[in-house]
């Protein structure tokens, strides 16, 4: 006889089966907030050493559902460790954000795609010794940054409130900037399904700079990009869960959901929950409380937990944060989310 | 026999007339991308002296239409005029953007309303002699910053990429915040009052920061505000024409333009033209190229121009921007544009 599989609650939403338990993570859950993790950030070396060190990165990633009753882990890294595999150079400076040696239309070429992925294997490591940390039922979520979104900091060098350098290589040097997403496509592809052989269930396309394109760009540089990253994923790993968050898509949002394939939608906090009434019928969403809400908390954030989860009953839902949990959050307010939202 | 009054294309269309000739004017179109608006920059002292100076405000007023075939002048002034009137320390130093002395709950209760309205009369006197100086069938736009994003600039004492200070005073001091908000829904409706009365033919609500806002923050700091002002100007002004443009408003736009009174939308570039199947029937739109496509010029522009032209044709229409103009823009790009926007 072989044993019953476990069902992963947040797994089986992302795949449209509507749950019994309302799965719940938080977006950025390991992080400053947990003094755990600014223990143990204290003692790596920069935050790209710490991304690329197995053992810690693990560690750092499992942290959040030792304490929290969360339904997934979330691979600890970030969106810039494609760049720095491709070969550009990215520093985070403490304080300061990240630091790139912007591409020109010239460096594009220079970038090396075949090489990324060994640079990246210290992060399937990681994947590895997270799934080998964690309990059958709960959900390994592996992720990367979305072509746009990385080319905007590629371009800029480093991040900015409206992507404007990024937008005007676009419009100027069209062929130049298609190479570099043709470039960002392939060595997703490759780093996410190597996340998902390693033990990922799922995976996140983080496209967080999504907000001011107009259609036309939105197009091109998002739902394009995002489509053929789900379409060579699935054949390198066939049915390849995949969760697609566009933030700030906002009148996109239709559009990226019917032609990408994403499995889900993750919502920013600033879409209305009426508006999902605008998405294909039955597919899975994702978000959205403000973190602002879960910041200040009190009555405020419960009112506004109870309609979101009210707002998405007729279809599958994971609860969570509409952006990034903010380093100030008391823990408290986290327990208290956590347990509003179930409805204990 | 009294003569027939001169027909306004842009103001008809604000009234929901569709015009045969397509009304244009262009955000900030009074601004540095202009030469002669640079040279005279030079002569004046801080801007808000520019601002408060009827004289120089009114030509800089009027100089982009001794250039272009446009149908509006907007007023030249700033959205924090309003918080300089009421009292508080506002400065614009060179090449930093707008500061000002942060209010905090305690200090909102000293702030000026009463008085604020002498402090502008320089600004409606610049009305009065632009009106004197503009055609008959030019449009006088007016304007004013709408309440929520006025206070994020008197919160956080200058801008923000997130606005969360603000948003954070919101959830934490309501109360406080509330009595923020009625100060400048009071203030701007005497201000808006004053310039419609000394000429102005519709003013422009400029909700320039709405994107950061869930749904319940949106209607209670975006909707409900500009609601209050439309509804109070059009007691003491009747009919008052208004367009507002809440910029990043996304799928909060319906709610705004069902439940406002706005006569007009302004539409933010972001937004896709088949989104306007969401808004009232026959409301009027204004918008919504791109700054950057018109900096970057050529056959994008044109594409993109005739798109919006002929996507908005089955409503009133006003053909704009959906972001102010950038100042590194050649003016033969904004020659090209009114050329190709009017089809000749």
């Amino acid at each position: 006889m072989t044993p019953t599989p476990v069902l992963k609650p947040l797994l089986e939403t992302v795949l449209g089966r509507r749950q019994q338990r309302l799965p719940i993570w938080i977006m950025r859950q390991a992080g400053r907030y947990l003094p755990e993790y600014r223990e143990l950030r204290a003692k790596a070396g920069s935050f790209l050493d710490l991304c690329y060190n197995p053992e810690l990165a693990s560690e750092v990633t499992l942290q959040p559902l030792r304490r929290f009753d969360l339904d997934a882990a979330i691979l600890f890294s970030d969106i810039l460790v494609i760049p720095d595999a491709l070969g550009q150079d990215v520093r985070f400076e403490v304080g300061e954000g990240p630091q790139l040696e912007p591409v020109t239309a010239d460096s594009i070429g220079r970038l090396d795609p075949k090489g990324a992925l060994e640079k990246l294997s210290p992060i399937i490591e990681t994947v590895q010794r997270v799934r080998a940390g964690l309990a059958p039922e709960k959900t390994l979520i592996g992720f990367c940054g979305s072509p746009w979104t990385v080319a905007t900091y590629m371009i800029n060098g480093r991040g900015s409130a409206d992507q404007a350098a990024a937008r005007l290589f676009a419009l100027t040097q069209p062929a130049a900037f298609a190479q570099l997403i043709d470039i960002l496509v392939e060595a997703s592809i490759g780093y996410l399904a190597a996340q998902l052989q390693a033990g990922a269930d799922v995976v996140q396309l983080f496209e967080s700079w999504a907000l001011n394109l107009d259609e036309i760009a939105f197009s091109d540089w998002v739902i394009e990009p995002n489509r053929r990253i789900v379409e060579g994923l699935r054949k390198l790993v066939p049915g390849a869960p995949v969760i697609g968050f566009p933030r700030g898509a906002a009148g996109n949002l239709p559009a990226y959901a019917e032609t990408t394939g994403v499995n889900l939608l993750g919502l920013d906090y600033a879409t209305p929950l009426e508006f999902a009434r605008e998405l294909p019928s039955g597919l899975g969403v994702q978000g959205n409380l403000d973190p602002l809400r879960l910041l200040a908390g009190g009555e405020q954030m419960d009112v506004r937990v109870r309609q979101i989860v009210t707002g998405f009953r007729d279809r599958p839902h994971i609860f969570n944060l509409g952006h990034g949990i903010l380093p100030e959050t008391p823990i408290a307010h986290v327990e208290r989310l956590i347990a509003v939202a179930r409805g204990t």
